[in-house]
């Protein structure tokens, strides 16, 4: 085997598959903060996390190249921050406590291994601003055609039940905290704006939209959900409670079929553009009901009125179909 | 959109991208059984999961298209029981009892749901051999162009304290439970005797293969590792222990490292074929140390002894190097 020039700097491993495993993750590890809760990080086969009040809740969420991202539009920092962003506010849907992640990355030999740290940096910024104490306490690398981030993340319910998608009762005020529709007109413009002739991501452009519209294109490749908000709904005493992940109306249908309630927004409360408001995917705001004269606790508003017509949803009591985005309707097939 | 015939069974939607997110989903989870330790299973934002003695443990493992698997040799069925014993066996190997798994899965769209069903069952029937009273309690489903399982497991250490890597002292006894080299074995055989003329997994030879060696090709394909033997371990008074996924002589380097011991293998200990023994990856036995004079718990093999040479490797006292697998030096970068 050829030995590189270690003297010189351009000769040293660059790509993951010149590094290997190891060495890959050697470079990832340090650029994360410990967790709170871990009683045991990365490092062994198997993290160790505290759960103090006997339970623990979890979810899991990939992000994919091509359906999910593409990397002529997401720097590795934003693909991490994101993919932390999405998993917090699951967690925090559920009214817990976001305390620790882990993450499985697959990556393609030839990624410069700066993707890596870049998607580590990531992780623990987003981490940092959205769940502070929360952390990465263990993870894999392995190989792949396509980019692809696996994250689990974790939270401490802190003593109270879950705020499920099944307690909203008629009569119930409808809230929601977060951006309505930011995610999708960042993507539309991206799309619009932010291609080649032959219709391709292009960083170039990319880049210049960035600069004209940097709070649209930051809800949809680096969102700022609002996490705490999950904690406080449940606090607050939220009835029902998701994260608003595929666009308001379908994710309201969700609470509306488990609950066995009509769900009628108020068209005056969603903003000027009410369709793409109800439509718009991947604002991951919470979308939650609580009894009627309940202080809403911050920054949630009030959207609509939770009625008996179970399974329907409404604007201003006129009836509505759900829309919203589904990764095998939205996806061309192109790896991004 | 065109409204297919419904009561013509070969109009029914058949692959991921035709059926859409929600409803493969609905064809996978009925599959799934409840895990004993569930408080609140799939179906919403996240799960809630029991964490009796206020911790939990838990590994992530990514299984990818083309560097783990190929489907010309694998049955869905055997992706999904591979998945759950990998991650199960390093859940086992912290000396906890495994609990629930949450599975994420990216395929692409031109993918036969049966697919996915037969993955749904291999998880299933995976986790009631290895580890009954586990179960799945959440995923996730989305597109990508190669298929992608990633599995997060999680372990109950019953008020134990881990068994970590870095415990060993020199006298103590190395033990084994499980295959050596039977995986590796598997493989070779599969790259040799189950592929075409131009080198590609050929399913048909693959099954011929399988009538003529079904321990070893089970072994690769669909492992069943001494998961019960880890709790064992940790009761029996293990001072270290791993799960041997890339080759006895790389992971119990592992060990030597992180505890600052040599490890001297007897040769006449592991078989026939020492190099073949040493090196195979993926057996997933356990690798553990304990005090000398333990009686070793079912089924761990006395293999070898701990040393004071930090770090190194021996056989019958001759130092060796380790070597195993390693995602980015093992994968040609075809898809499979």
């Amino acid at each position: 085997m050829h030995e590189p020039d270690r003297t010189d700097p351009a000769a040293l491993p660059r790509t993951v598959g010149e590094l290997g495993e190891d060495a890959a993750l050697a470079r990832i590890l340090p650029r994360l903060r410990p967790a709170d809760a871990a009683i045991l990080g990365p490092g062994d086969d198997a993290a160790v996390v505290a759960a103090a009040d006997g339970r623990f809740v979890v979810t899991t969420d990939l992000m994919v190249q091509g359906p999910d991202f593409r990397l002529a539009w997401s720097t590795p920092f934003e693909l991490g921050w994101k993919a932390a962003a999405t998993n917090l506010t699951d967690v925090a849907a559920m009214g817990a406590r976001p305390t620790a992640l882990v993450v499985a990355i697959a990556a393609p030999p030839s990624l410069d291994a700066s993707v890596l740290e870049g998607i580590a940096d990531g992780l623990r910024e987003g981490l940092s601003a959205l769940a502070p104490g929360a952390g990465v306490v263990g993870g894999d690398l392995t190989a792949s055609a396509v980019l692809t981030i696996a994250v689990t993340a974790f939270g401490d319910l802190e003593g109270r039940s879950p705020v499920t998608r099944s307690g909203a009762r008629p009569g119930d005020v409808v809230a929601h905290a977060g951006a309505r529709g930011d995610a999708a007109r960042g993507l539309a413009l991206l799309f619009g704006e932010a291609t080649d002739a032959a219709g391709e991501p292009d960083a170039a452009a990319a880049e210049a939209l960035r600069a004209r519209h940097p709070e649209l294109v930051a809800a949809q490749l680096a969102p700022s959900p609002p996490v705490a908000a999950g904690v406080a709904a449940a606090i607050g005493g939220a009835t029902a409670m998701l994260d608003v992940s595929d666009g308001l109306a379908r994710d309201a249908r969700r609470i509306a079929q488990a609950s066995g309630v009509g769900i009628d927004f108020t068209a005056a409360a969603l903003g000027p553009d009410v369709r793409l408001a109800l439509a718009g995917g991947e604002d991951h705001g919470l979308l939650a009901t609580f009894p009627a004269g309940t202080a809403l606790p911050e920054p949630f508003e009030r959207i609509g009125i939770v009625t008996d017509a179970a399974g329907r949803l409404f604007v201003d009591g006129v009836a509505i179909d759900s829309a919203g985005w589904d990764p095998y309707s939205g996806w061309d097939g192109r790896s991004g």
